[in-house]
Parts: C-alpha cells; structure tokens; sequence
C-alpha cells in the first residue's frame, strides 16, 4: 500500500440539477475509462445563468486513482 | 460575441435551508436589478450556527453579466 | 461585543449522502466538546470513490467560537 | 436575519497619517452613497515613499453592505 | 493626492485577435460610464477554442478609479 | 533549542479602537490558558460597521507556542 | 449541453517571437491529438533568456475539452 | 468509517540534522497527548542559520486525527 | 528548441522510507509509460501516520514531459 | 515617465511600538543605500511575545525604486 | 550544471505599447548591470490608464541569473 | 533587538543527491557575500529529469539577513 502510485487528472462535471449531481456527472463519466478512482477533490464551482436562474452547475474535480504496476 | 464585454460583481446569499438555496436567494436579488447575468463563480462558502446546528449558510458569488453597448 | 475573543479549530466531517450531511456531521460531534460555536467557513470539499462512485464526502471546516472570559 | 443578501464592492483609501485613517478615509468616502455597509475585509496594504518617508498609506478594502429588498 | 479614495471594478474584455486588444476593449467600454480612471490590474486570461484555434481571446481586469467628492 | 516543538492556535482578537488594540486582546485572553507563548502571525484583518463608521475591528492571528516536553 | 463533461489537461507552449505565438503553438500541437478543445486558461507566463534578450517565451495552459459520450 | 470526524492541529517540529527529522520531532511530540494520529501535510518548510550553515529545520505540519465518539 | 511543447501531469508517488524516495518512486512508475520526461516540481507534501509514526509519505508532483511531434 | 524600470526588494521591518513603526524603521534603514524609493507593499505581519504580552512586531515589506538610467 | 545556484531578483518593466516590450524593457535595464540572466517570470501585469486610455503597461517580473563561482 | 531589520533574498540552489544538499548548496554560496544570515524559506522544490531519473534537485529560497547598521 505505501508505494501506491496514482495520477490526478481534472475533470469538469454539469448538472441542471444541483452541486452533487454535478460531481455525480464528472464521476460517472470518468470511470467509463479510468478504473481504480479512489478520491476526488473540489477546485472550482460555478454556474451558468439563464433568465436569472441557474441553467447548470459546473464544477471542477480534481479525481485521483491508482495507476496499475 | 467574440467582442462582449461582461462585468463581474460580488454577491453573498444566505439560506437557513442549504448551500444551494443561498446561491438562488443571491441570483433571485441580483436579477431585480441586472440584466443578461451569465454565469457565476463560488468564491466562499460559509454558515453562522446558532444552539450547535446551522442557523443559516452564507455563500459569496461572483455574478458575470454582458454589458449593453 | 466589540471585545470578543474567538477560537477557530479545523475540523473534517465525512457523510456517506452528500456535503451538506458532512457539514451537519462535523458540527455535531464538534458540539459534543465546545459551547458557544458562532460561524464555520468551509476550505477543503473532497471524497472517496469506491468502484466508480462516491463512497463518502469529507468537507474540512474552520469552526469559529467565543471564548469565555 | 437568514435571507439577506449583500454586495461586495471594493475601495481604495489613502491617508497620509496611517494605516487605520485609509480604512477610516475609505468607509467616509463609501457612506455617502451605500447605506446599511455592514463590514470591510482588508485585502491589500501599501504607500507610496517620498523622499524616503510614508507620503500617504494606501489600504484596498472589501466592504460588505445588505442589499434593500 | 494623498487622500483619494478609489473604487476598483472587475471587467471583462473579448477580442478575437489578441490580449492587449482584449484589455483595450474592455477599458472602451467601461470609459463610457466611468470616469477618472487611473490604473487596470489583470487577474485572469483566458480563451475560446473553434476548431483548433482561439476565436476570441478574454482577459478579466481590475479597473480603479478616482471616486469624485 | 533546535528540537523544541511548536504549536500554533488561531485566534480572533476584537476591539473598538484599533488594529493593534485587538491583536493585544486577542493575546491577552490567550494568555490565560496558554503558556510560553512566542509569537504571531496576522493572517486576516476585518471590521464590523454601524452608521458608517468602524464598530470593532478583528483581528485574526495564528499564536506559536512552545509545547513542554 | 448541460450534463456536458470537460477534461482540462495543462500543456506548455514555447515561441520565439511572442506571448501569443507560445499560446497557439501549445494550441497547435494538441489539437493534433485531442478533439473538441473548447477553451483555455494561462496559469504561467515565463521565458527564457539568452545575452540579454528573450530567447523564447513559454507559457503554460490549461486546456478544456468536452470528452465524447 | 464514512461518517468519521477528525480534527487537524499545526505542530511545527524542529531538528538540527534534517527536514525529515523535523517531521519526526513533531509527530514524537504529538503522540504524547494525541491518539489516533491518521495523516499529515507539511505547510512550511524553513529553518534557522548560524555562521553561514543550517542551525536545525523547521517544518510546519497540520496534523489529522481521528475524534474518538 | 523554442519551439517545443511541453505536458503536465500530476502524479502522486508513496514511499515508506522518505520524502526523496517517494519522488523517485513515482517518477519510476511514469517512467514505463512516458519519453522525454524532462522535469518535475512538488505541488504538495504529506504521509500517513500508524500508532504515531509515519507510515508512509505521500508527494504529489507535477511532471512536465516534451510531446513529440 | 512611461519607460521607468523598477526594481523590488524585500525588507522586514521590527519595532517593539507598533505595526506603522516597524514599517518606519525598515524605510528608515532602506535609504541609507537606496535613492528614488517610490512606493512598498505589506506582505507579512507578525511579531515576537515575551511574558504573554508583544515584544516587537516584525512587518515585511517589498519596497520599490526607480532605476536610474 | 547540476550545482549551480542562482539567484532572482524582480523588476518592474514599462512600456506604452504593449505588454512584450514591458518585459523587455525591464531586461533591456537589467543587463546593464547583471550578467547571466536565464530566464524570467511574469508575476503580476498591470497598466495606467490617462484619459479612458492605456498609457503605459507595467509588467512584474522576476529575474534568474547564474552566480559566479 | 527588537529594531532589527533584515533584508530577504531569493536565491535557487541545486544537487544532483537531493533536497537538503541543494538548500545547503544555496546557503554556501550564498555566504560568500552576504553576512548574518539568520533563517531561510522554502519557497519551490523542483528537479530535471534525465533518462527517467533525477539528474539535480533545484530548491528555491528566500534567506534572510540582518542589515548592518
């Protein structure tokens, strides 16, 4: 366990729903081709506005996984 | 498009109720005065308690919008 | 009022269902321990992945309260 | 208390005797225009020499104030 | 001199053909409502990409200017 | 000397009169409960506004203190 | 368009001739490998110098692409 | 597991011989009064001269720990 | 030379032993995938602790690495 | 005016009355070697504690001067 | 090479046409008096502004040169 | 004492055997010419990267020193 590699990469998610389901979005899509995700970090959150309302969250994720040996 | 001009200002909401509630109050009050915002940005995200729970969140916005010619 | 002194201490909250949960679950065990807790500000927002989704998120919190003369 | 939103807006004041009169400079200059200002963050201090004394302090605030409904 | 108070506001200037053309054109369209302008910081550059290439340019500015008596 | 161990607390310190009046009240309470304090570090400077002028600043400091062996 | 998600990969792009020919140079060789670029960020901007002159400027990107369903 | 709190405290540790050592000194000196000590995340890194030569390191750490229930 | 066009990755490398080892471990992880690595810098610095000494350290690196053309 | 080159240095400042007269006391010292000091920036605010109370605060500054020709 | 040690130093370079010849007007200025400068970086970029227009840039950078043995 | 002031510099040292020689490799230089060097801090860790494998590590600092009176 204590000589794990991973790699960061940066991925960005959308959701008209909300925060989470942004994240949601950007995680689900991710592990289409990564595998071994294990952690993610928030780097940005932010919005697009529509007729004064929120047409979609977009938030900026950082996602670490374990690279295979 | 290519030539648009936006401003940017700071905004905080508050809600009793959550995260993203705050964000709508902070867009509801922002759009009785500005036309075309477009996009924001979360810049702080904070909360007052009150008998140990969340008396309400506050979150500060940076709100995007065109300028008119 | 003018002359309150304050603490702030850093805690980490993690909540299998969402960021607002991982909030609510660091105040409550920080609750256990301090009177007088006034705001809370958000620094860190991460969370663990298990087999492609979120397995639980862990929001760090900086906790701010009055201390007593 | 829990639904106020504010604006933010930012203000350079100067003063040539010290560091609290630019804050103290700044906020007179803001409150003849914003009514309800509610708290300033400090973001920036500086001044400008001459003949290798403080000719003026020059301190960059972020005031706080609620919005009217 | 030693006691003008600034305000500083953030802008954002386009350009489909450069960065300094990006900065100039945001400063063209603030000068139309404000004046005494004294100085511009940038804080953030930026890019639209079509088809490979950057179609226009966006430079977010800090903008501060003499606030009159 | 060159093993001694630190830790460091952060502290807000209040006062009505001045920036360096609410760092020494913020000390001043620390004092009570801590020994061997060594130094400070300002991380944030803010105030609180009644009727356009300051009601209190507030200090932020983080204080190192030697830990006894 | 809205549960659209983004990866942003960061390349660093060189000129000897300017800042704005290092941007497309970076923009250059990654559109050779990457479809649908959307927009890109400057995180750094730094050159290289050679008997006093800027030999070549190099500017560090990030770089959003939308990624395929 | 996923509902875990932890606190993270500032320790700074001190040695003549090296910055690893340093860390080392910081978390010996912990574990006198904290359990549960999970991770730490070095925040600083300075140290002291004497005569032209390194007199001990200085590392600053935040330091996690599990809250017992 | 001046022409070159450069990639970042992020990569998090795990050694028992030290902050040193740790580099060189995840340099020779992305070694087996990735020519012409030509630099790296240390974005952040960490480990995990078990019955109160360090398990093992954790380094996140930028590598930086010429695409070939 | 508009072809001025500057350079910065950075200098810390101690007194054991005050934040302003620290800054003093780095100015004073600074011109003994250095003509045309134009303007200078806080960049760090701490200070020394002995018997729980200041001992002298220690301000850094970056101070900027004109080069002459 | 591998033991070579430099040093930075940060100048401030202006120029009313443009944000290129700022920084190179401040390494014009710079060899004068230095030798062996190896490669700079943009810290901050900012310009006066005189009547609604830019009249000068002014471009922070810092400076690394190789010290003689 | 307590109306030293010091003057902080920034110098980059590199070693091809790792992190702490090139600080040390910094600092012997560095007091060639300098006096009274009092402390130091780390500001960037990097290294060049030749065949996959550390060729020198190169550590950014700023020292600093007592200025004489």
């Amino acid at each position: 366990m204590a000589e794990h590699v991973y790699k960061k990469i940066e991925i960005v998610g959308s959701s008209p729903n909300g925060f989470e389901e942004a994240v949601q979005n950007a995680l689900g899509r991710a592990k289409k081709t990564i595998r071994n995700m294990r952690w993610f970090e928030v780097s940005e959150t932010r919005g697009y506005i529509d007729d004064g309302k929120i047409a979609h969250w977009q938030v900026t994720l950082k996602i670490g996984f374990t690279l295979d040996d």
